[in-house]
């Protein structure tokens, strides 16, 4: 978390009186996110959720993650709606930033997902794909295979310092990434990072999904693979197989995975594994001094990584 | 800021079972703070700030703060009302951490006070002292000069890295509020710790005061000097006697400072300065490893110490 950017009233008004939101009643930095500084602001039309894109992210990409939002809440989809200024932008400037304001979305993060849990985030997923059908932007996963060659170069001379036989497992796993990874099977919009905490439960019902500063154009099933990993696996890091089953015929129920999706769901699994490791590891070895966020620990991923490893049919994931 | 300790969904709702706050909404980390956690909960009953007390706050302090806090609330003062659980209490635990739940006050922090924002402050303190007569628990001053010497000493030594010429203003000033100390002036309970960020506007009127835990017992004109500290000096940390004035004459209005107050202020004033200067000092010198917070720089406080140190008379400081 951190709150990068302070934000005084006298900004917060000058911003505001650009849009048509009413009077600010009040404005609280939230704790969480690592990329952004976001705020939870109230005023006398509703809450909001104000957002100043620190460095972390490319500002060239901000049609494409605000464009997303609009086009997927236009759709149905139960995710924040950016609102427009005066002019009809989504997009303004504040304290030097490029800044933008969402609506509130109720709901609270599980930690433990229930099957029926995971089952909702599967079904939600298949939703967000086919809502995003239509989009025009795209934009390419900068986290791709291609990328993490990059990632672990700059991290493998340190890997064993974090695990020991670190670096031979991610040096295998690139391998096994190289020679397996598919290159025909459905693509489109995908979220990236639909992790428990971007997605809100309600009453038992899942109120919406947030955070898209990940999505990006790729294999649809990687999305999925993502999310095996992200809500598959027990506090002991044992793997789920109530839950994965539950996500998978969550997701199923909208979409089907055609053979070769199928065929290739244990690969793309550990690839996404591999992908998180990559990255909280170079995260984990490079905390910058008076860095506001404690890094998450990379052995959570090799845990899953050598798990999934072991994994080498769509059966083992629920898939029929 | 930090989220010191984080709140699950589970253990959310467990805590709230005891509570009549009808059903979770939202629940949000609040960056900000350094002492405590805090929440931004949303119920279907309104909004709350629930806080997890941490290891910087003594437990057996929280009856006097949260004691406090509605004794003032019940007396009309504009500060967070603690929410009472079904069987009255206004204390609970969470996450193994005592913890508490109050109203949520609307309103912001002004980062460049005007002078009639300085009035209401100063009104509002003597409101608050005021209003805090006749609250049956005491607490004395934990940052009162006798604790001073032990803060001295722990940072001495390394004072002039921070700032050549710093060891040796802080000696001179100790010794000068050793000497000149008044010990016969009006006391009660005091906020001790009046900042800008600890006072919120709405609408162009003061809504509320949060923050109440350095609260202590202690001279009532010293919290007024403590309020000089934090409200009446300009960015460039020259003094502001338009600020200054105001505050005075908002204060002042509501509970006239008596010969012995009025000729002690000045001293008053350094203390304060000296104060915040070495709790500041010593966290800079020991900013933890995983520190959550960017440290308060100490020298924002030695500039007001130099300042002050030659303003020697009560009319320096409008008070008349």
């Amino acid at each position: 978390m951190a709150v990068y950017t302070q934000v005084s009233d006298e900004e917060l008004s000058a911003f505001l009186r650009d849009y048509d939101l009413g009077k600010v009643m009040s404005l609280k930095g939230i704790a969480g996110g690592v990329e952004n500084t976001n705020y939870a602001l109230h005023t006398s039309t509703g809450q909001y959720i104000l957002t100043l894109y620190e460095k972390r992210v490319a500002e060239e990409d901000l049609p494409f993650f605000v464009g997303l939002m609009d086009h997927l809440a236009m759709a149905g989809f139960p995710c924040p709606n950016p609102i427009r200024d005066k002019t009809g932008n989504a997009l303004g400037k504040l304290c030097g930033r490029p800044a933008a304001m969402v609506s509130f979305l109720e709901g609270m993060e599980v930690i433990h997902p229930t099957p029926e849990q995971c089952r909702m985030a599967g079904e939600t997923m298949a939703a967000l794909h086919e809502s995003a059908m239509g989009f025009d932007l795209t934009r390419p996963n900068a986290l791709a295979p291609s990328g993490w060659p990059e990632l672990i170069s700059t991290a493998i001379d340190r890997a064993d310092e974090v695990e020991p036989g670190l670096a031979q497992l991610i040096a295998s796993e690139m391998e096994h990434v190289e020679r397996n990874w598919p290159n025909d099977i459905p693509s489109g919009v995908i979220h990236a990072d639909m992790f428990k905490d971007n997605v809100f439960f309600l009453d038992g019902k899942l109120s919406g999904v947030i955070d898209f500063y990940f999505a990006c154009n790729d294999f649809l099933s990687y999305d999925l693979a993502i999310a095996v990993n992200a809500w598959c696996f027990n506090d002991d890091l044992s793997f789920s197989e109530k839950n994965c089953a539950a996500l998978v015929a969550g997701y199923t129920s909208r979409r089907a995975l055609n053979a070769v999706e199928r065929a290739a769901f244990p690969t793309l699994c550990r690839g996404a594994a591999l992908r998180f490791l990559l990255t909280r590891l170079n995260d984990w070895l490079n905390v910058p001094a008076g860095a506001l966020v404690v890094p998450h620990d990379p052995k959570q991923f090799s845990a899953r990584l050598q798990i999934l490893s072991k994994m080498t049919t769509a059966n083992a994931f629920g898939l029929v």
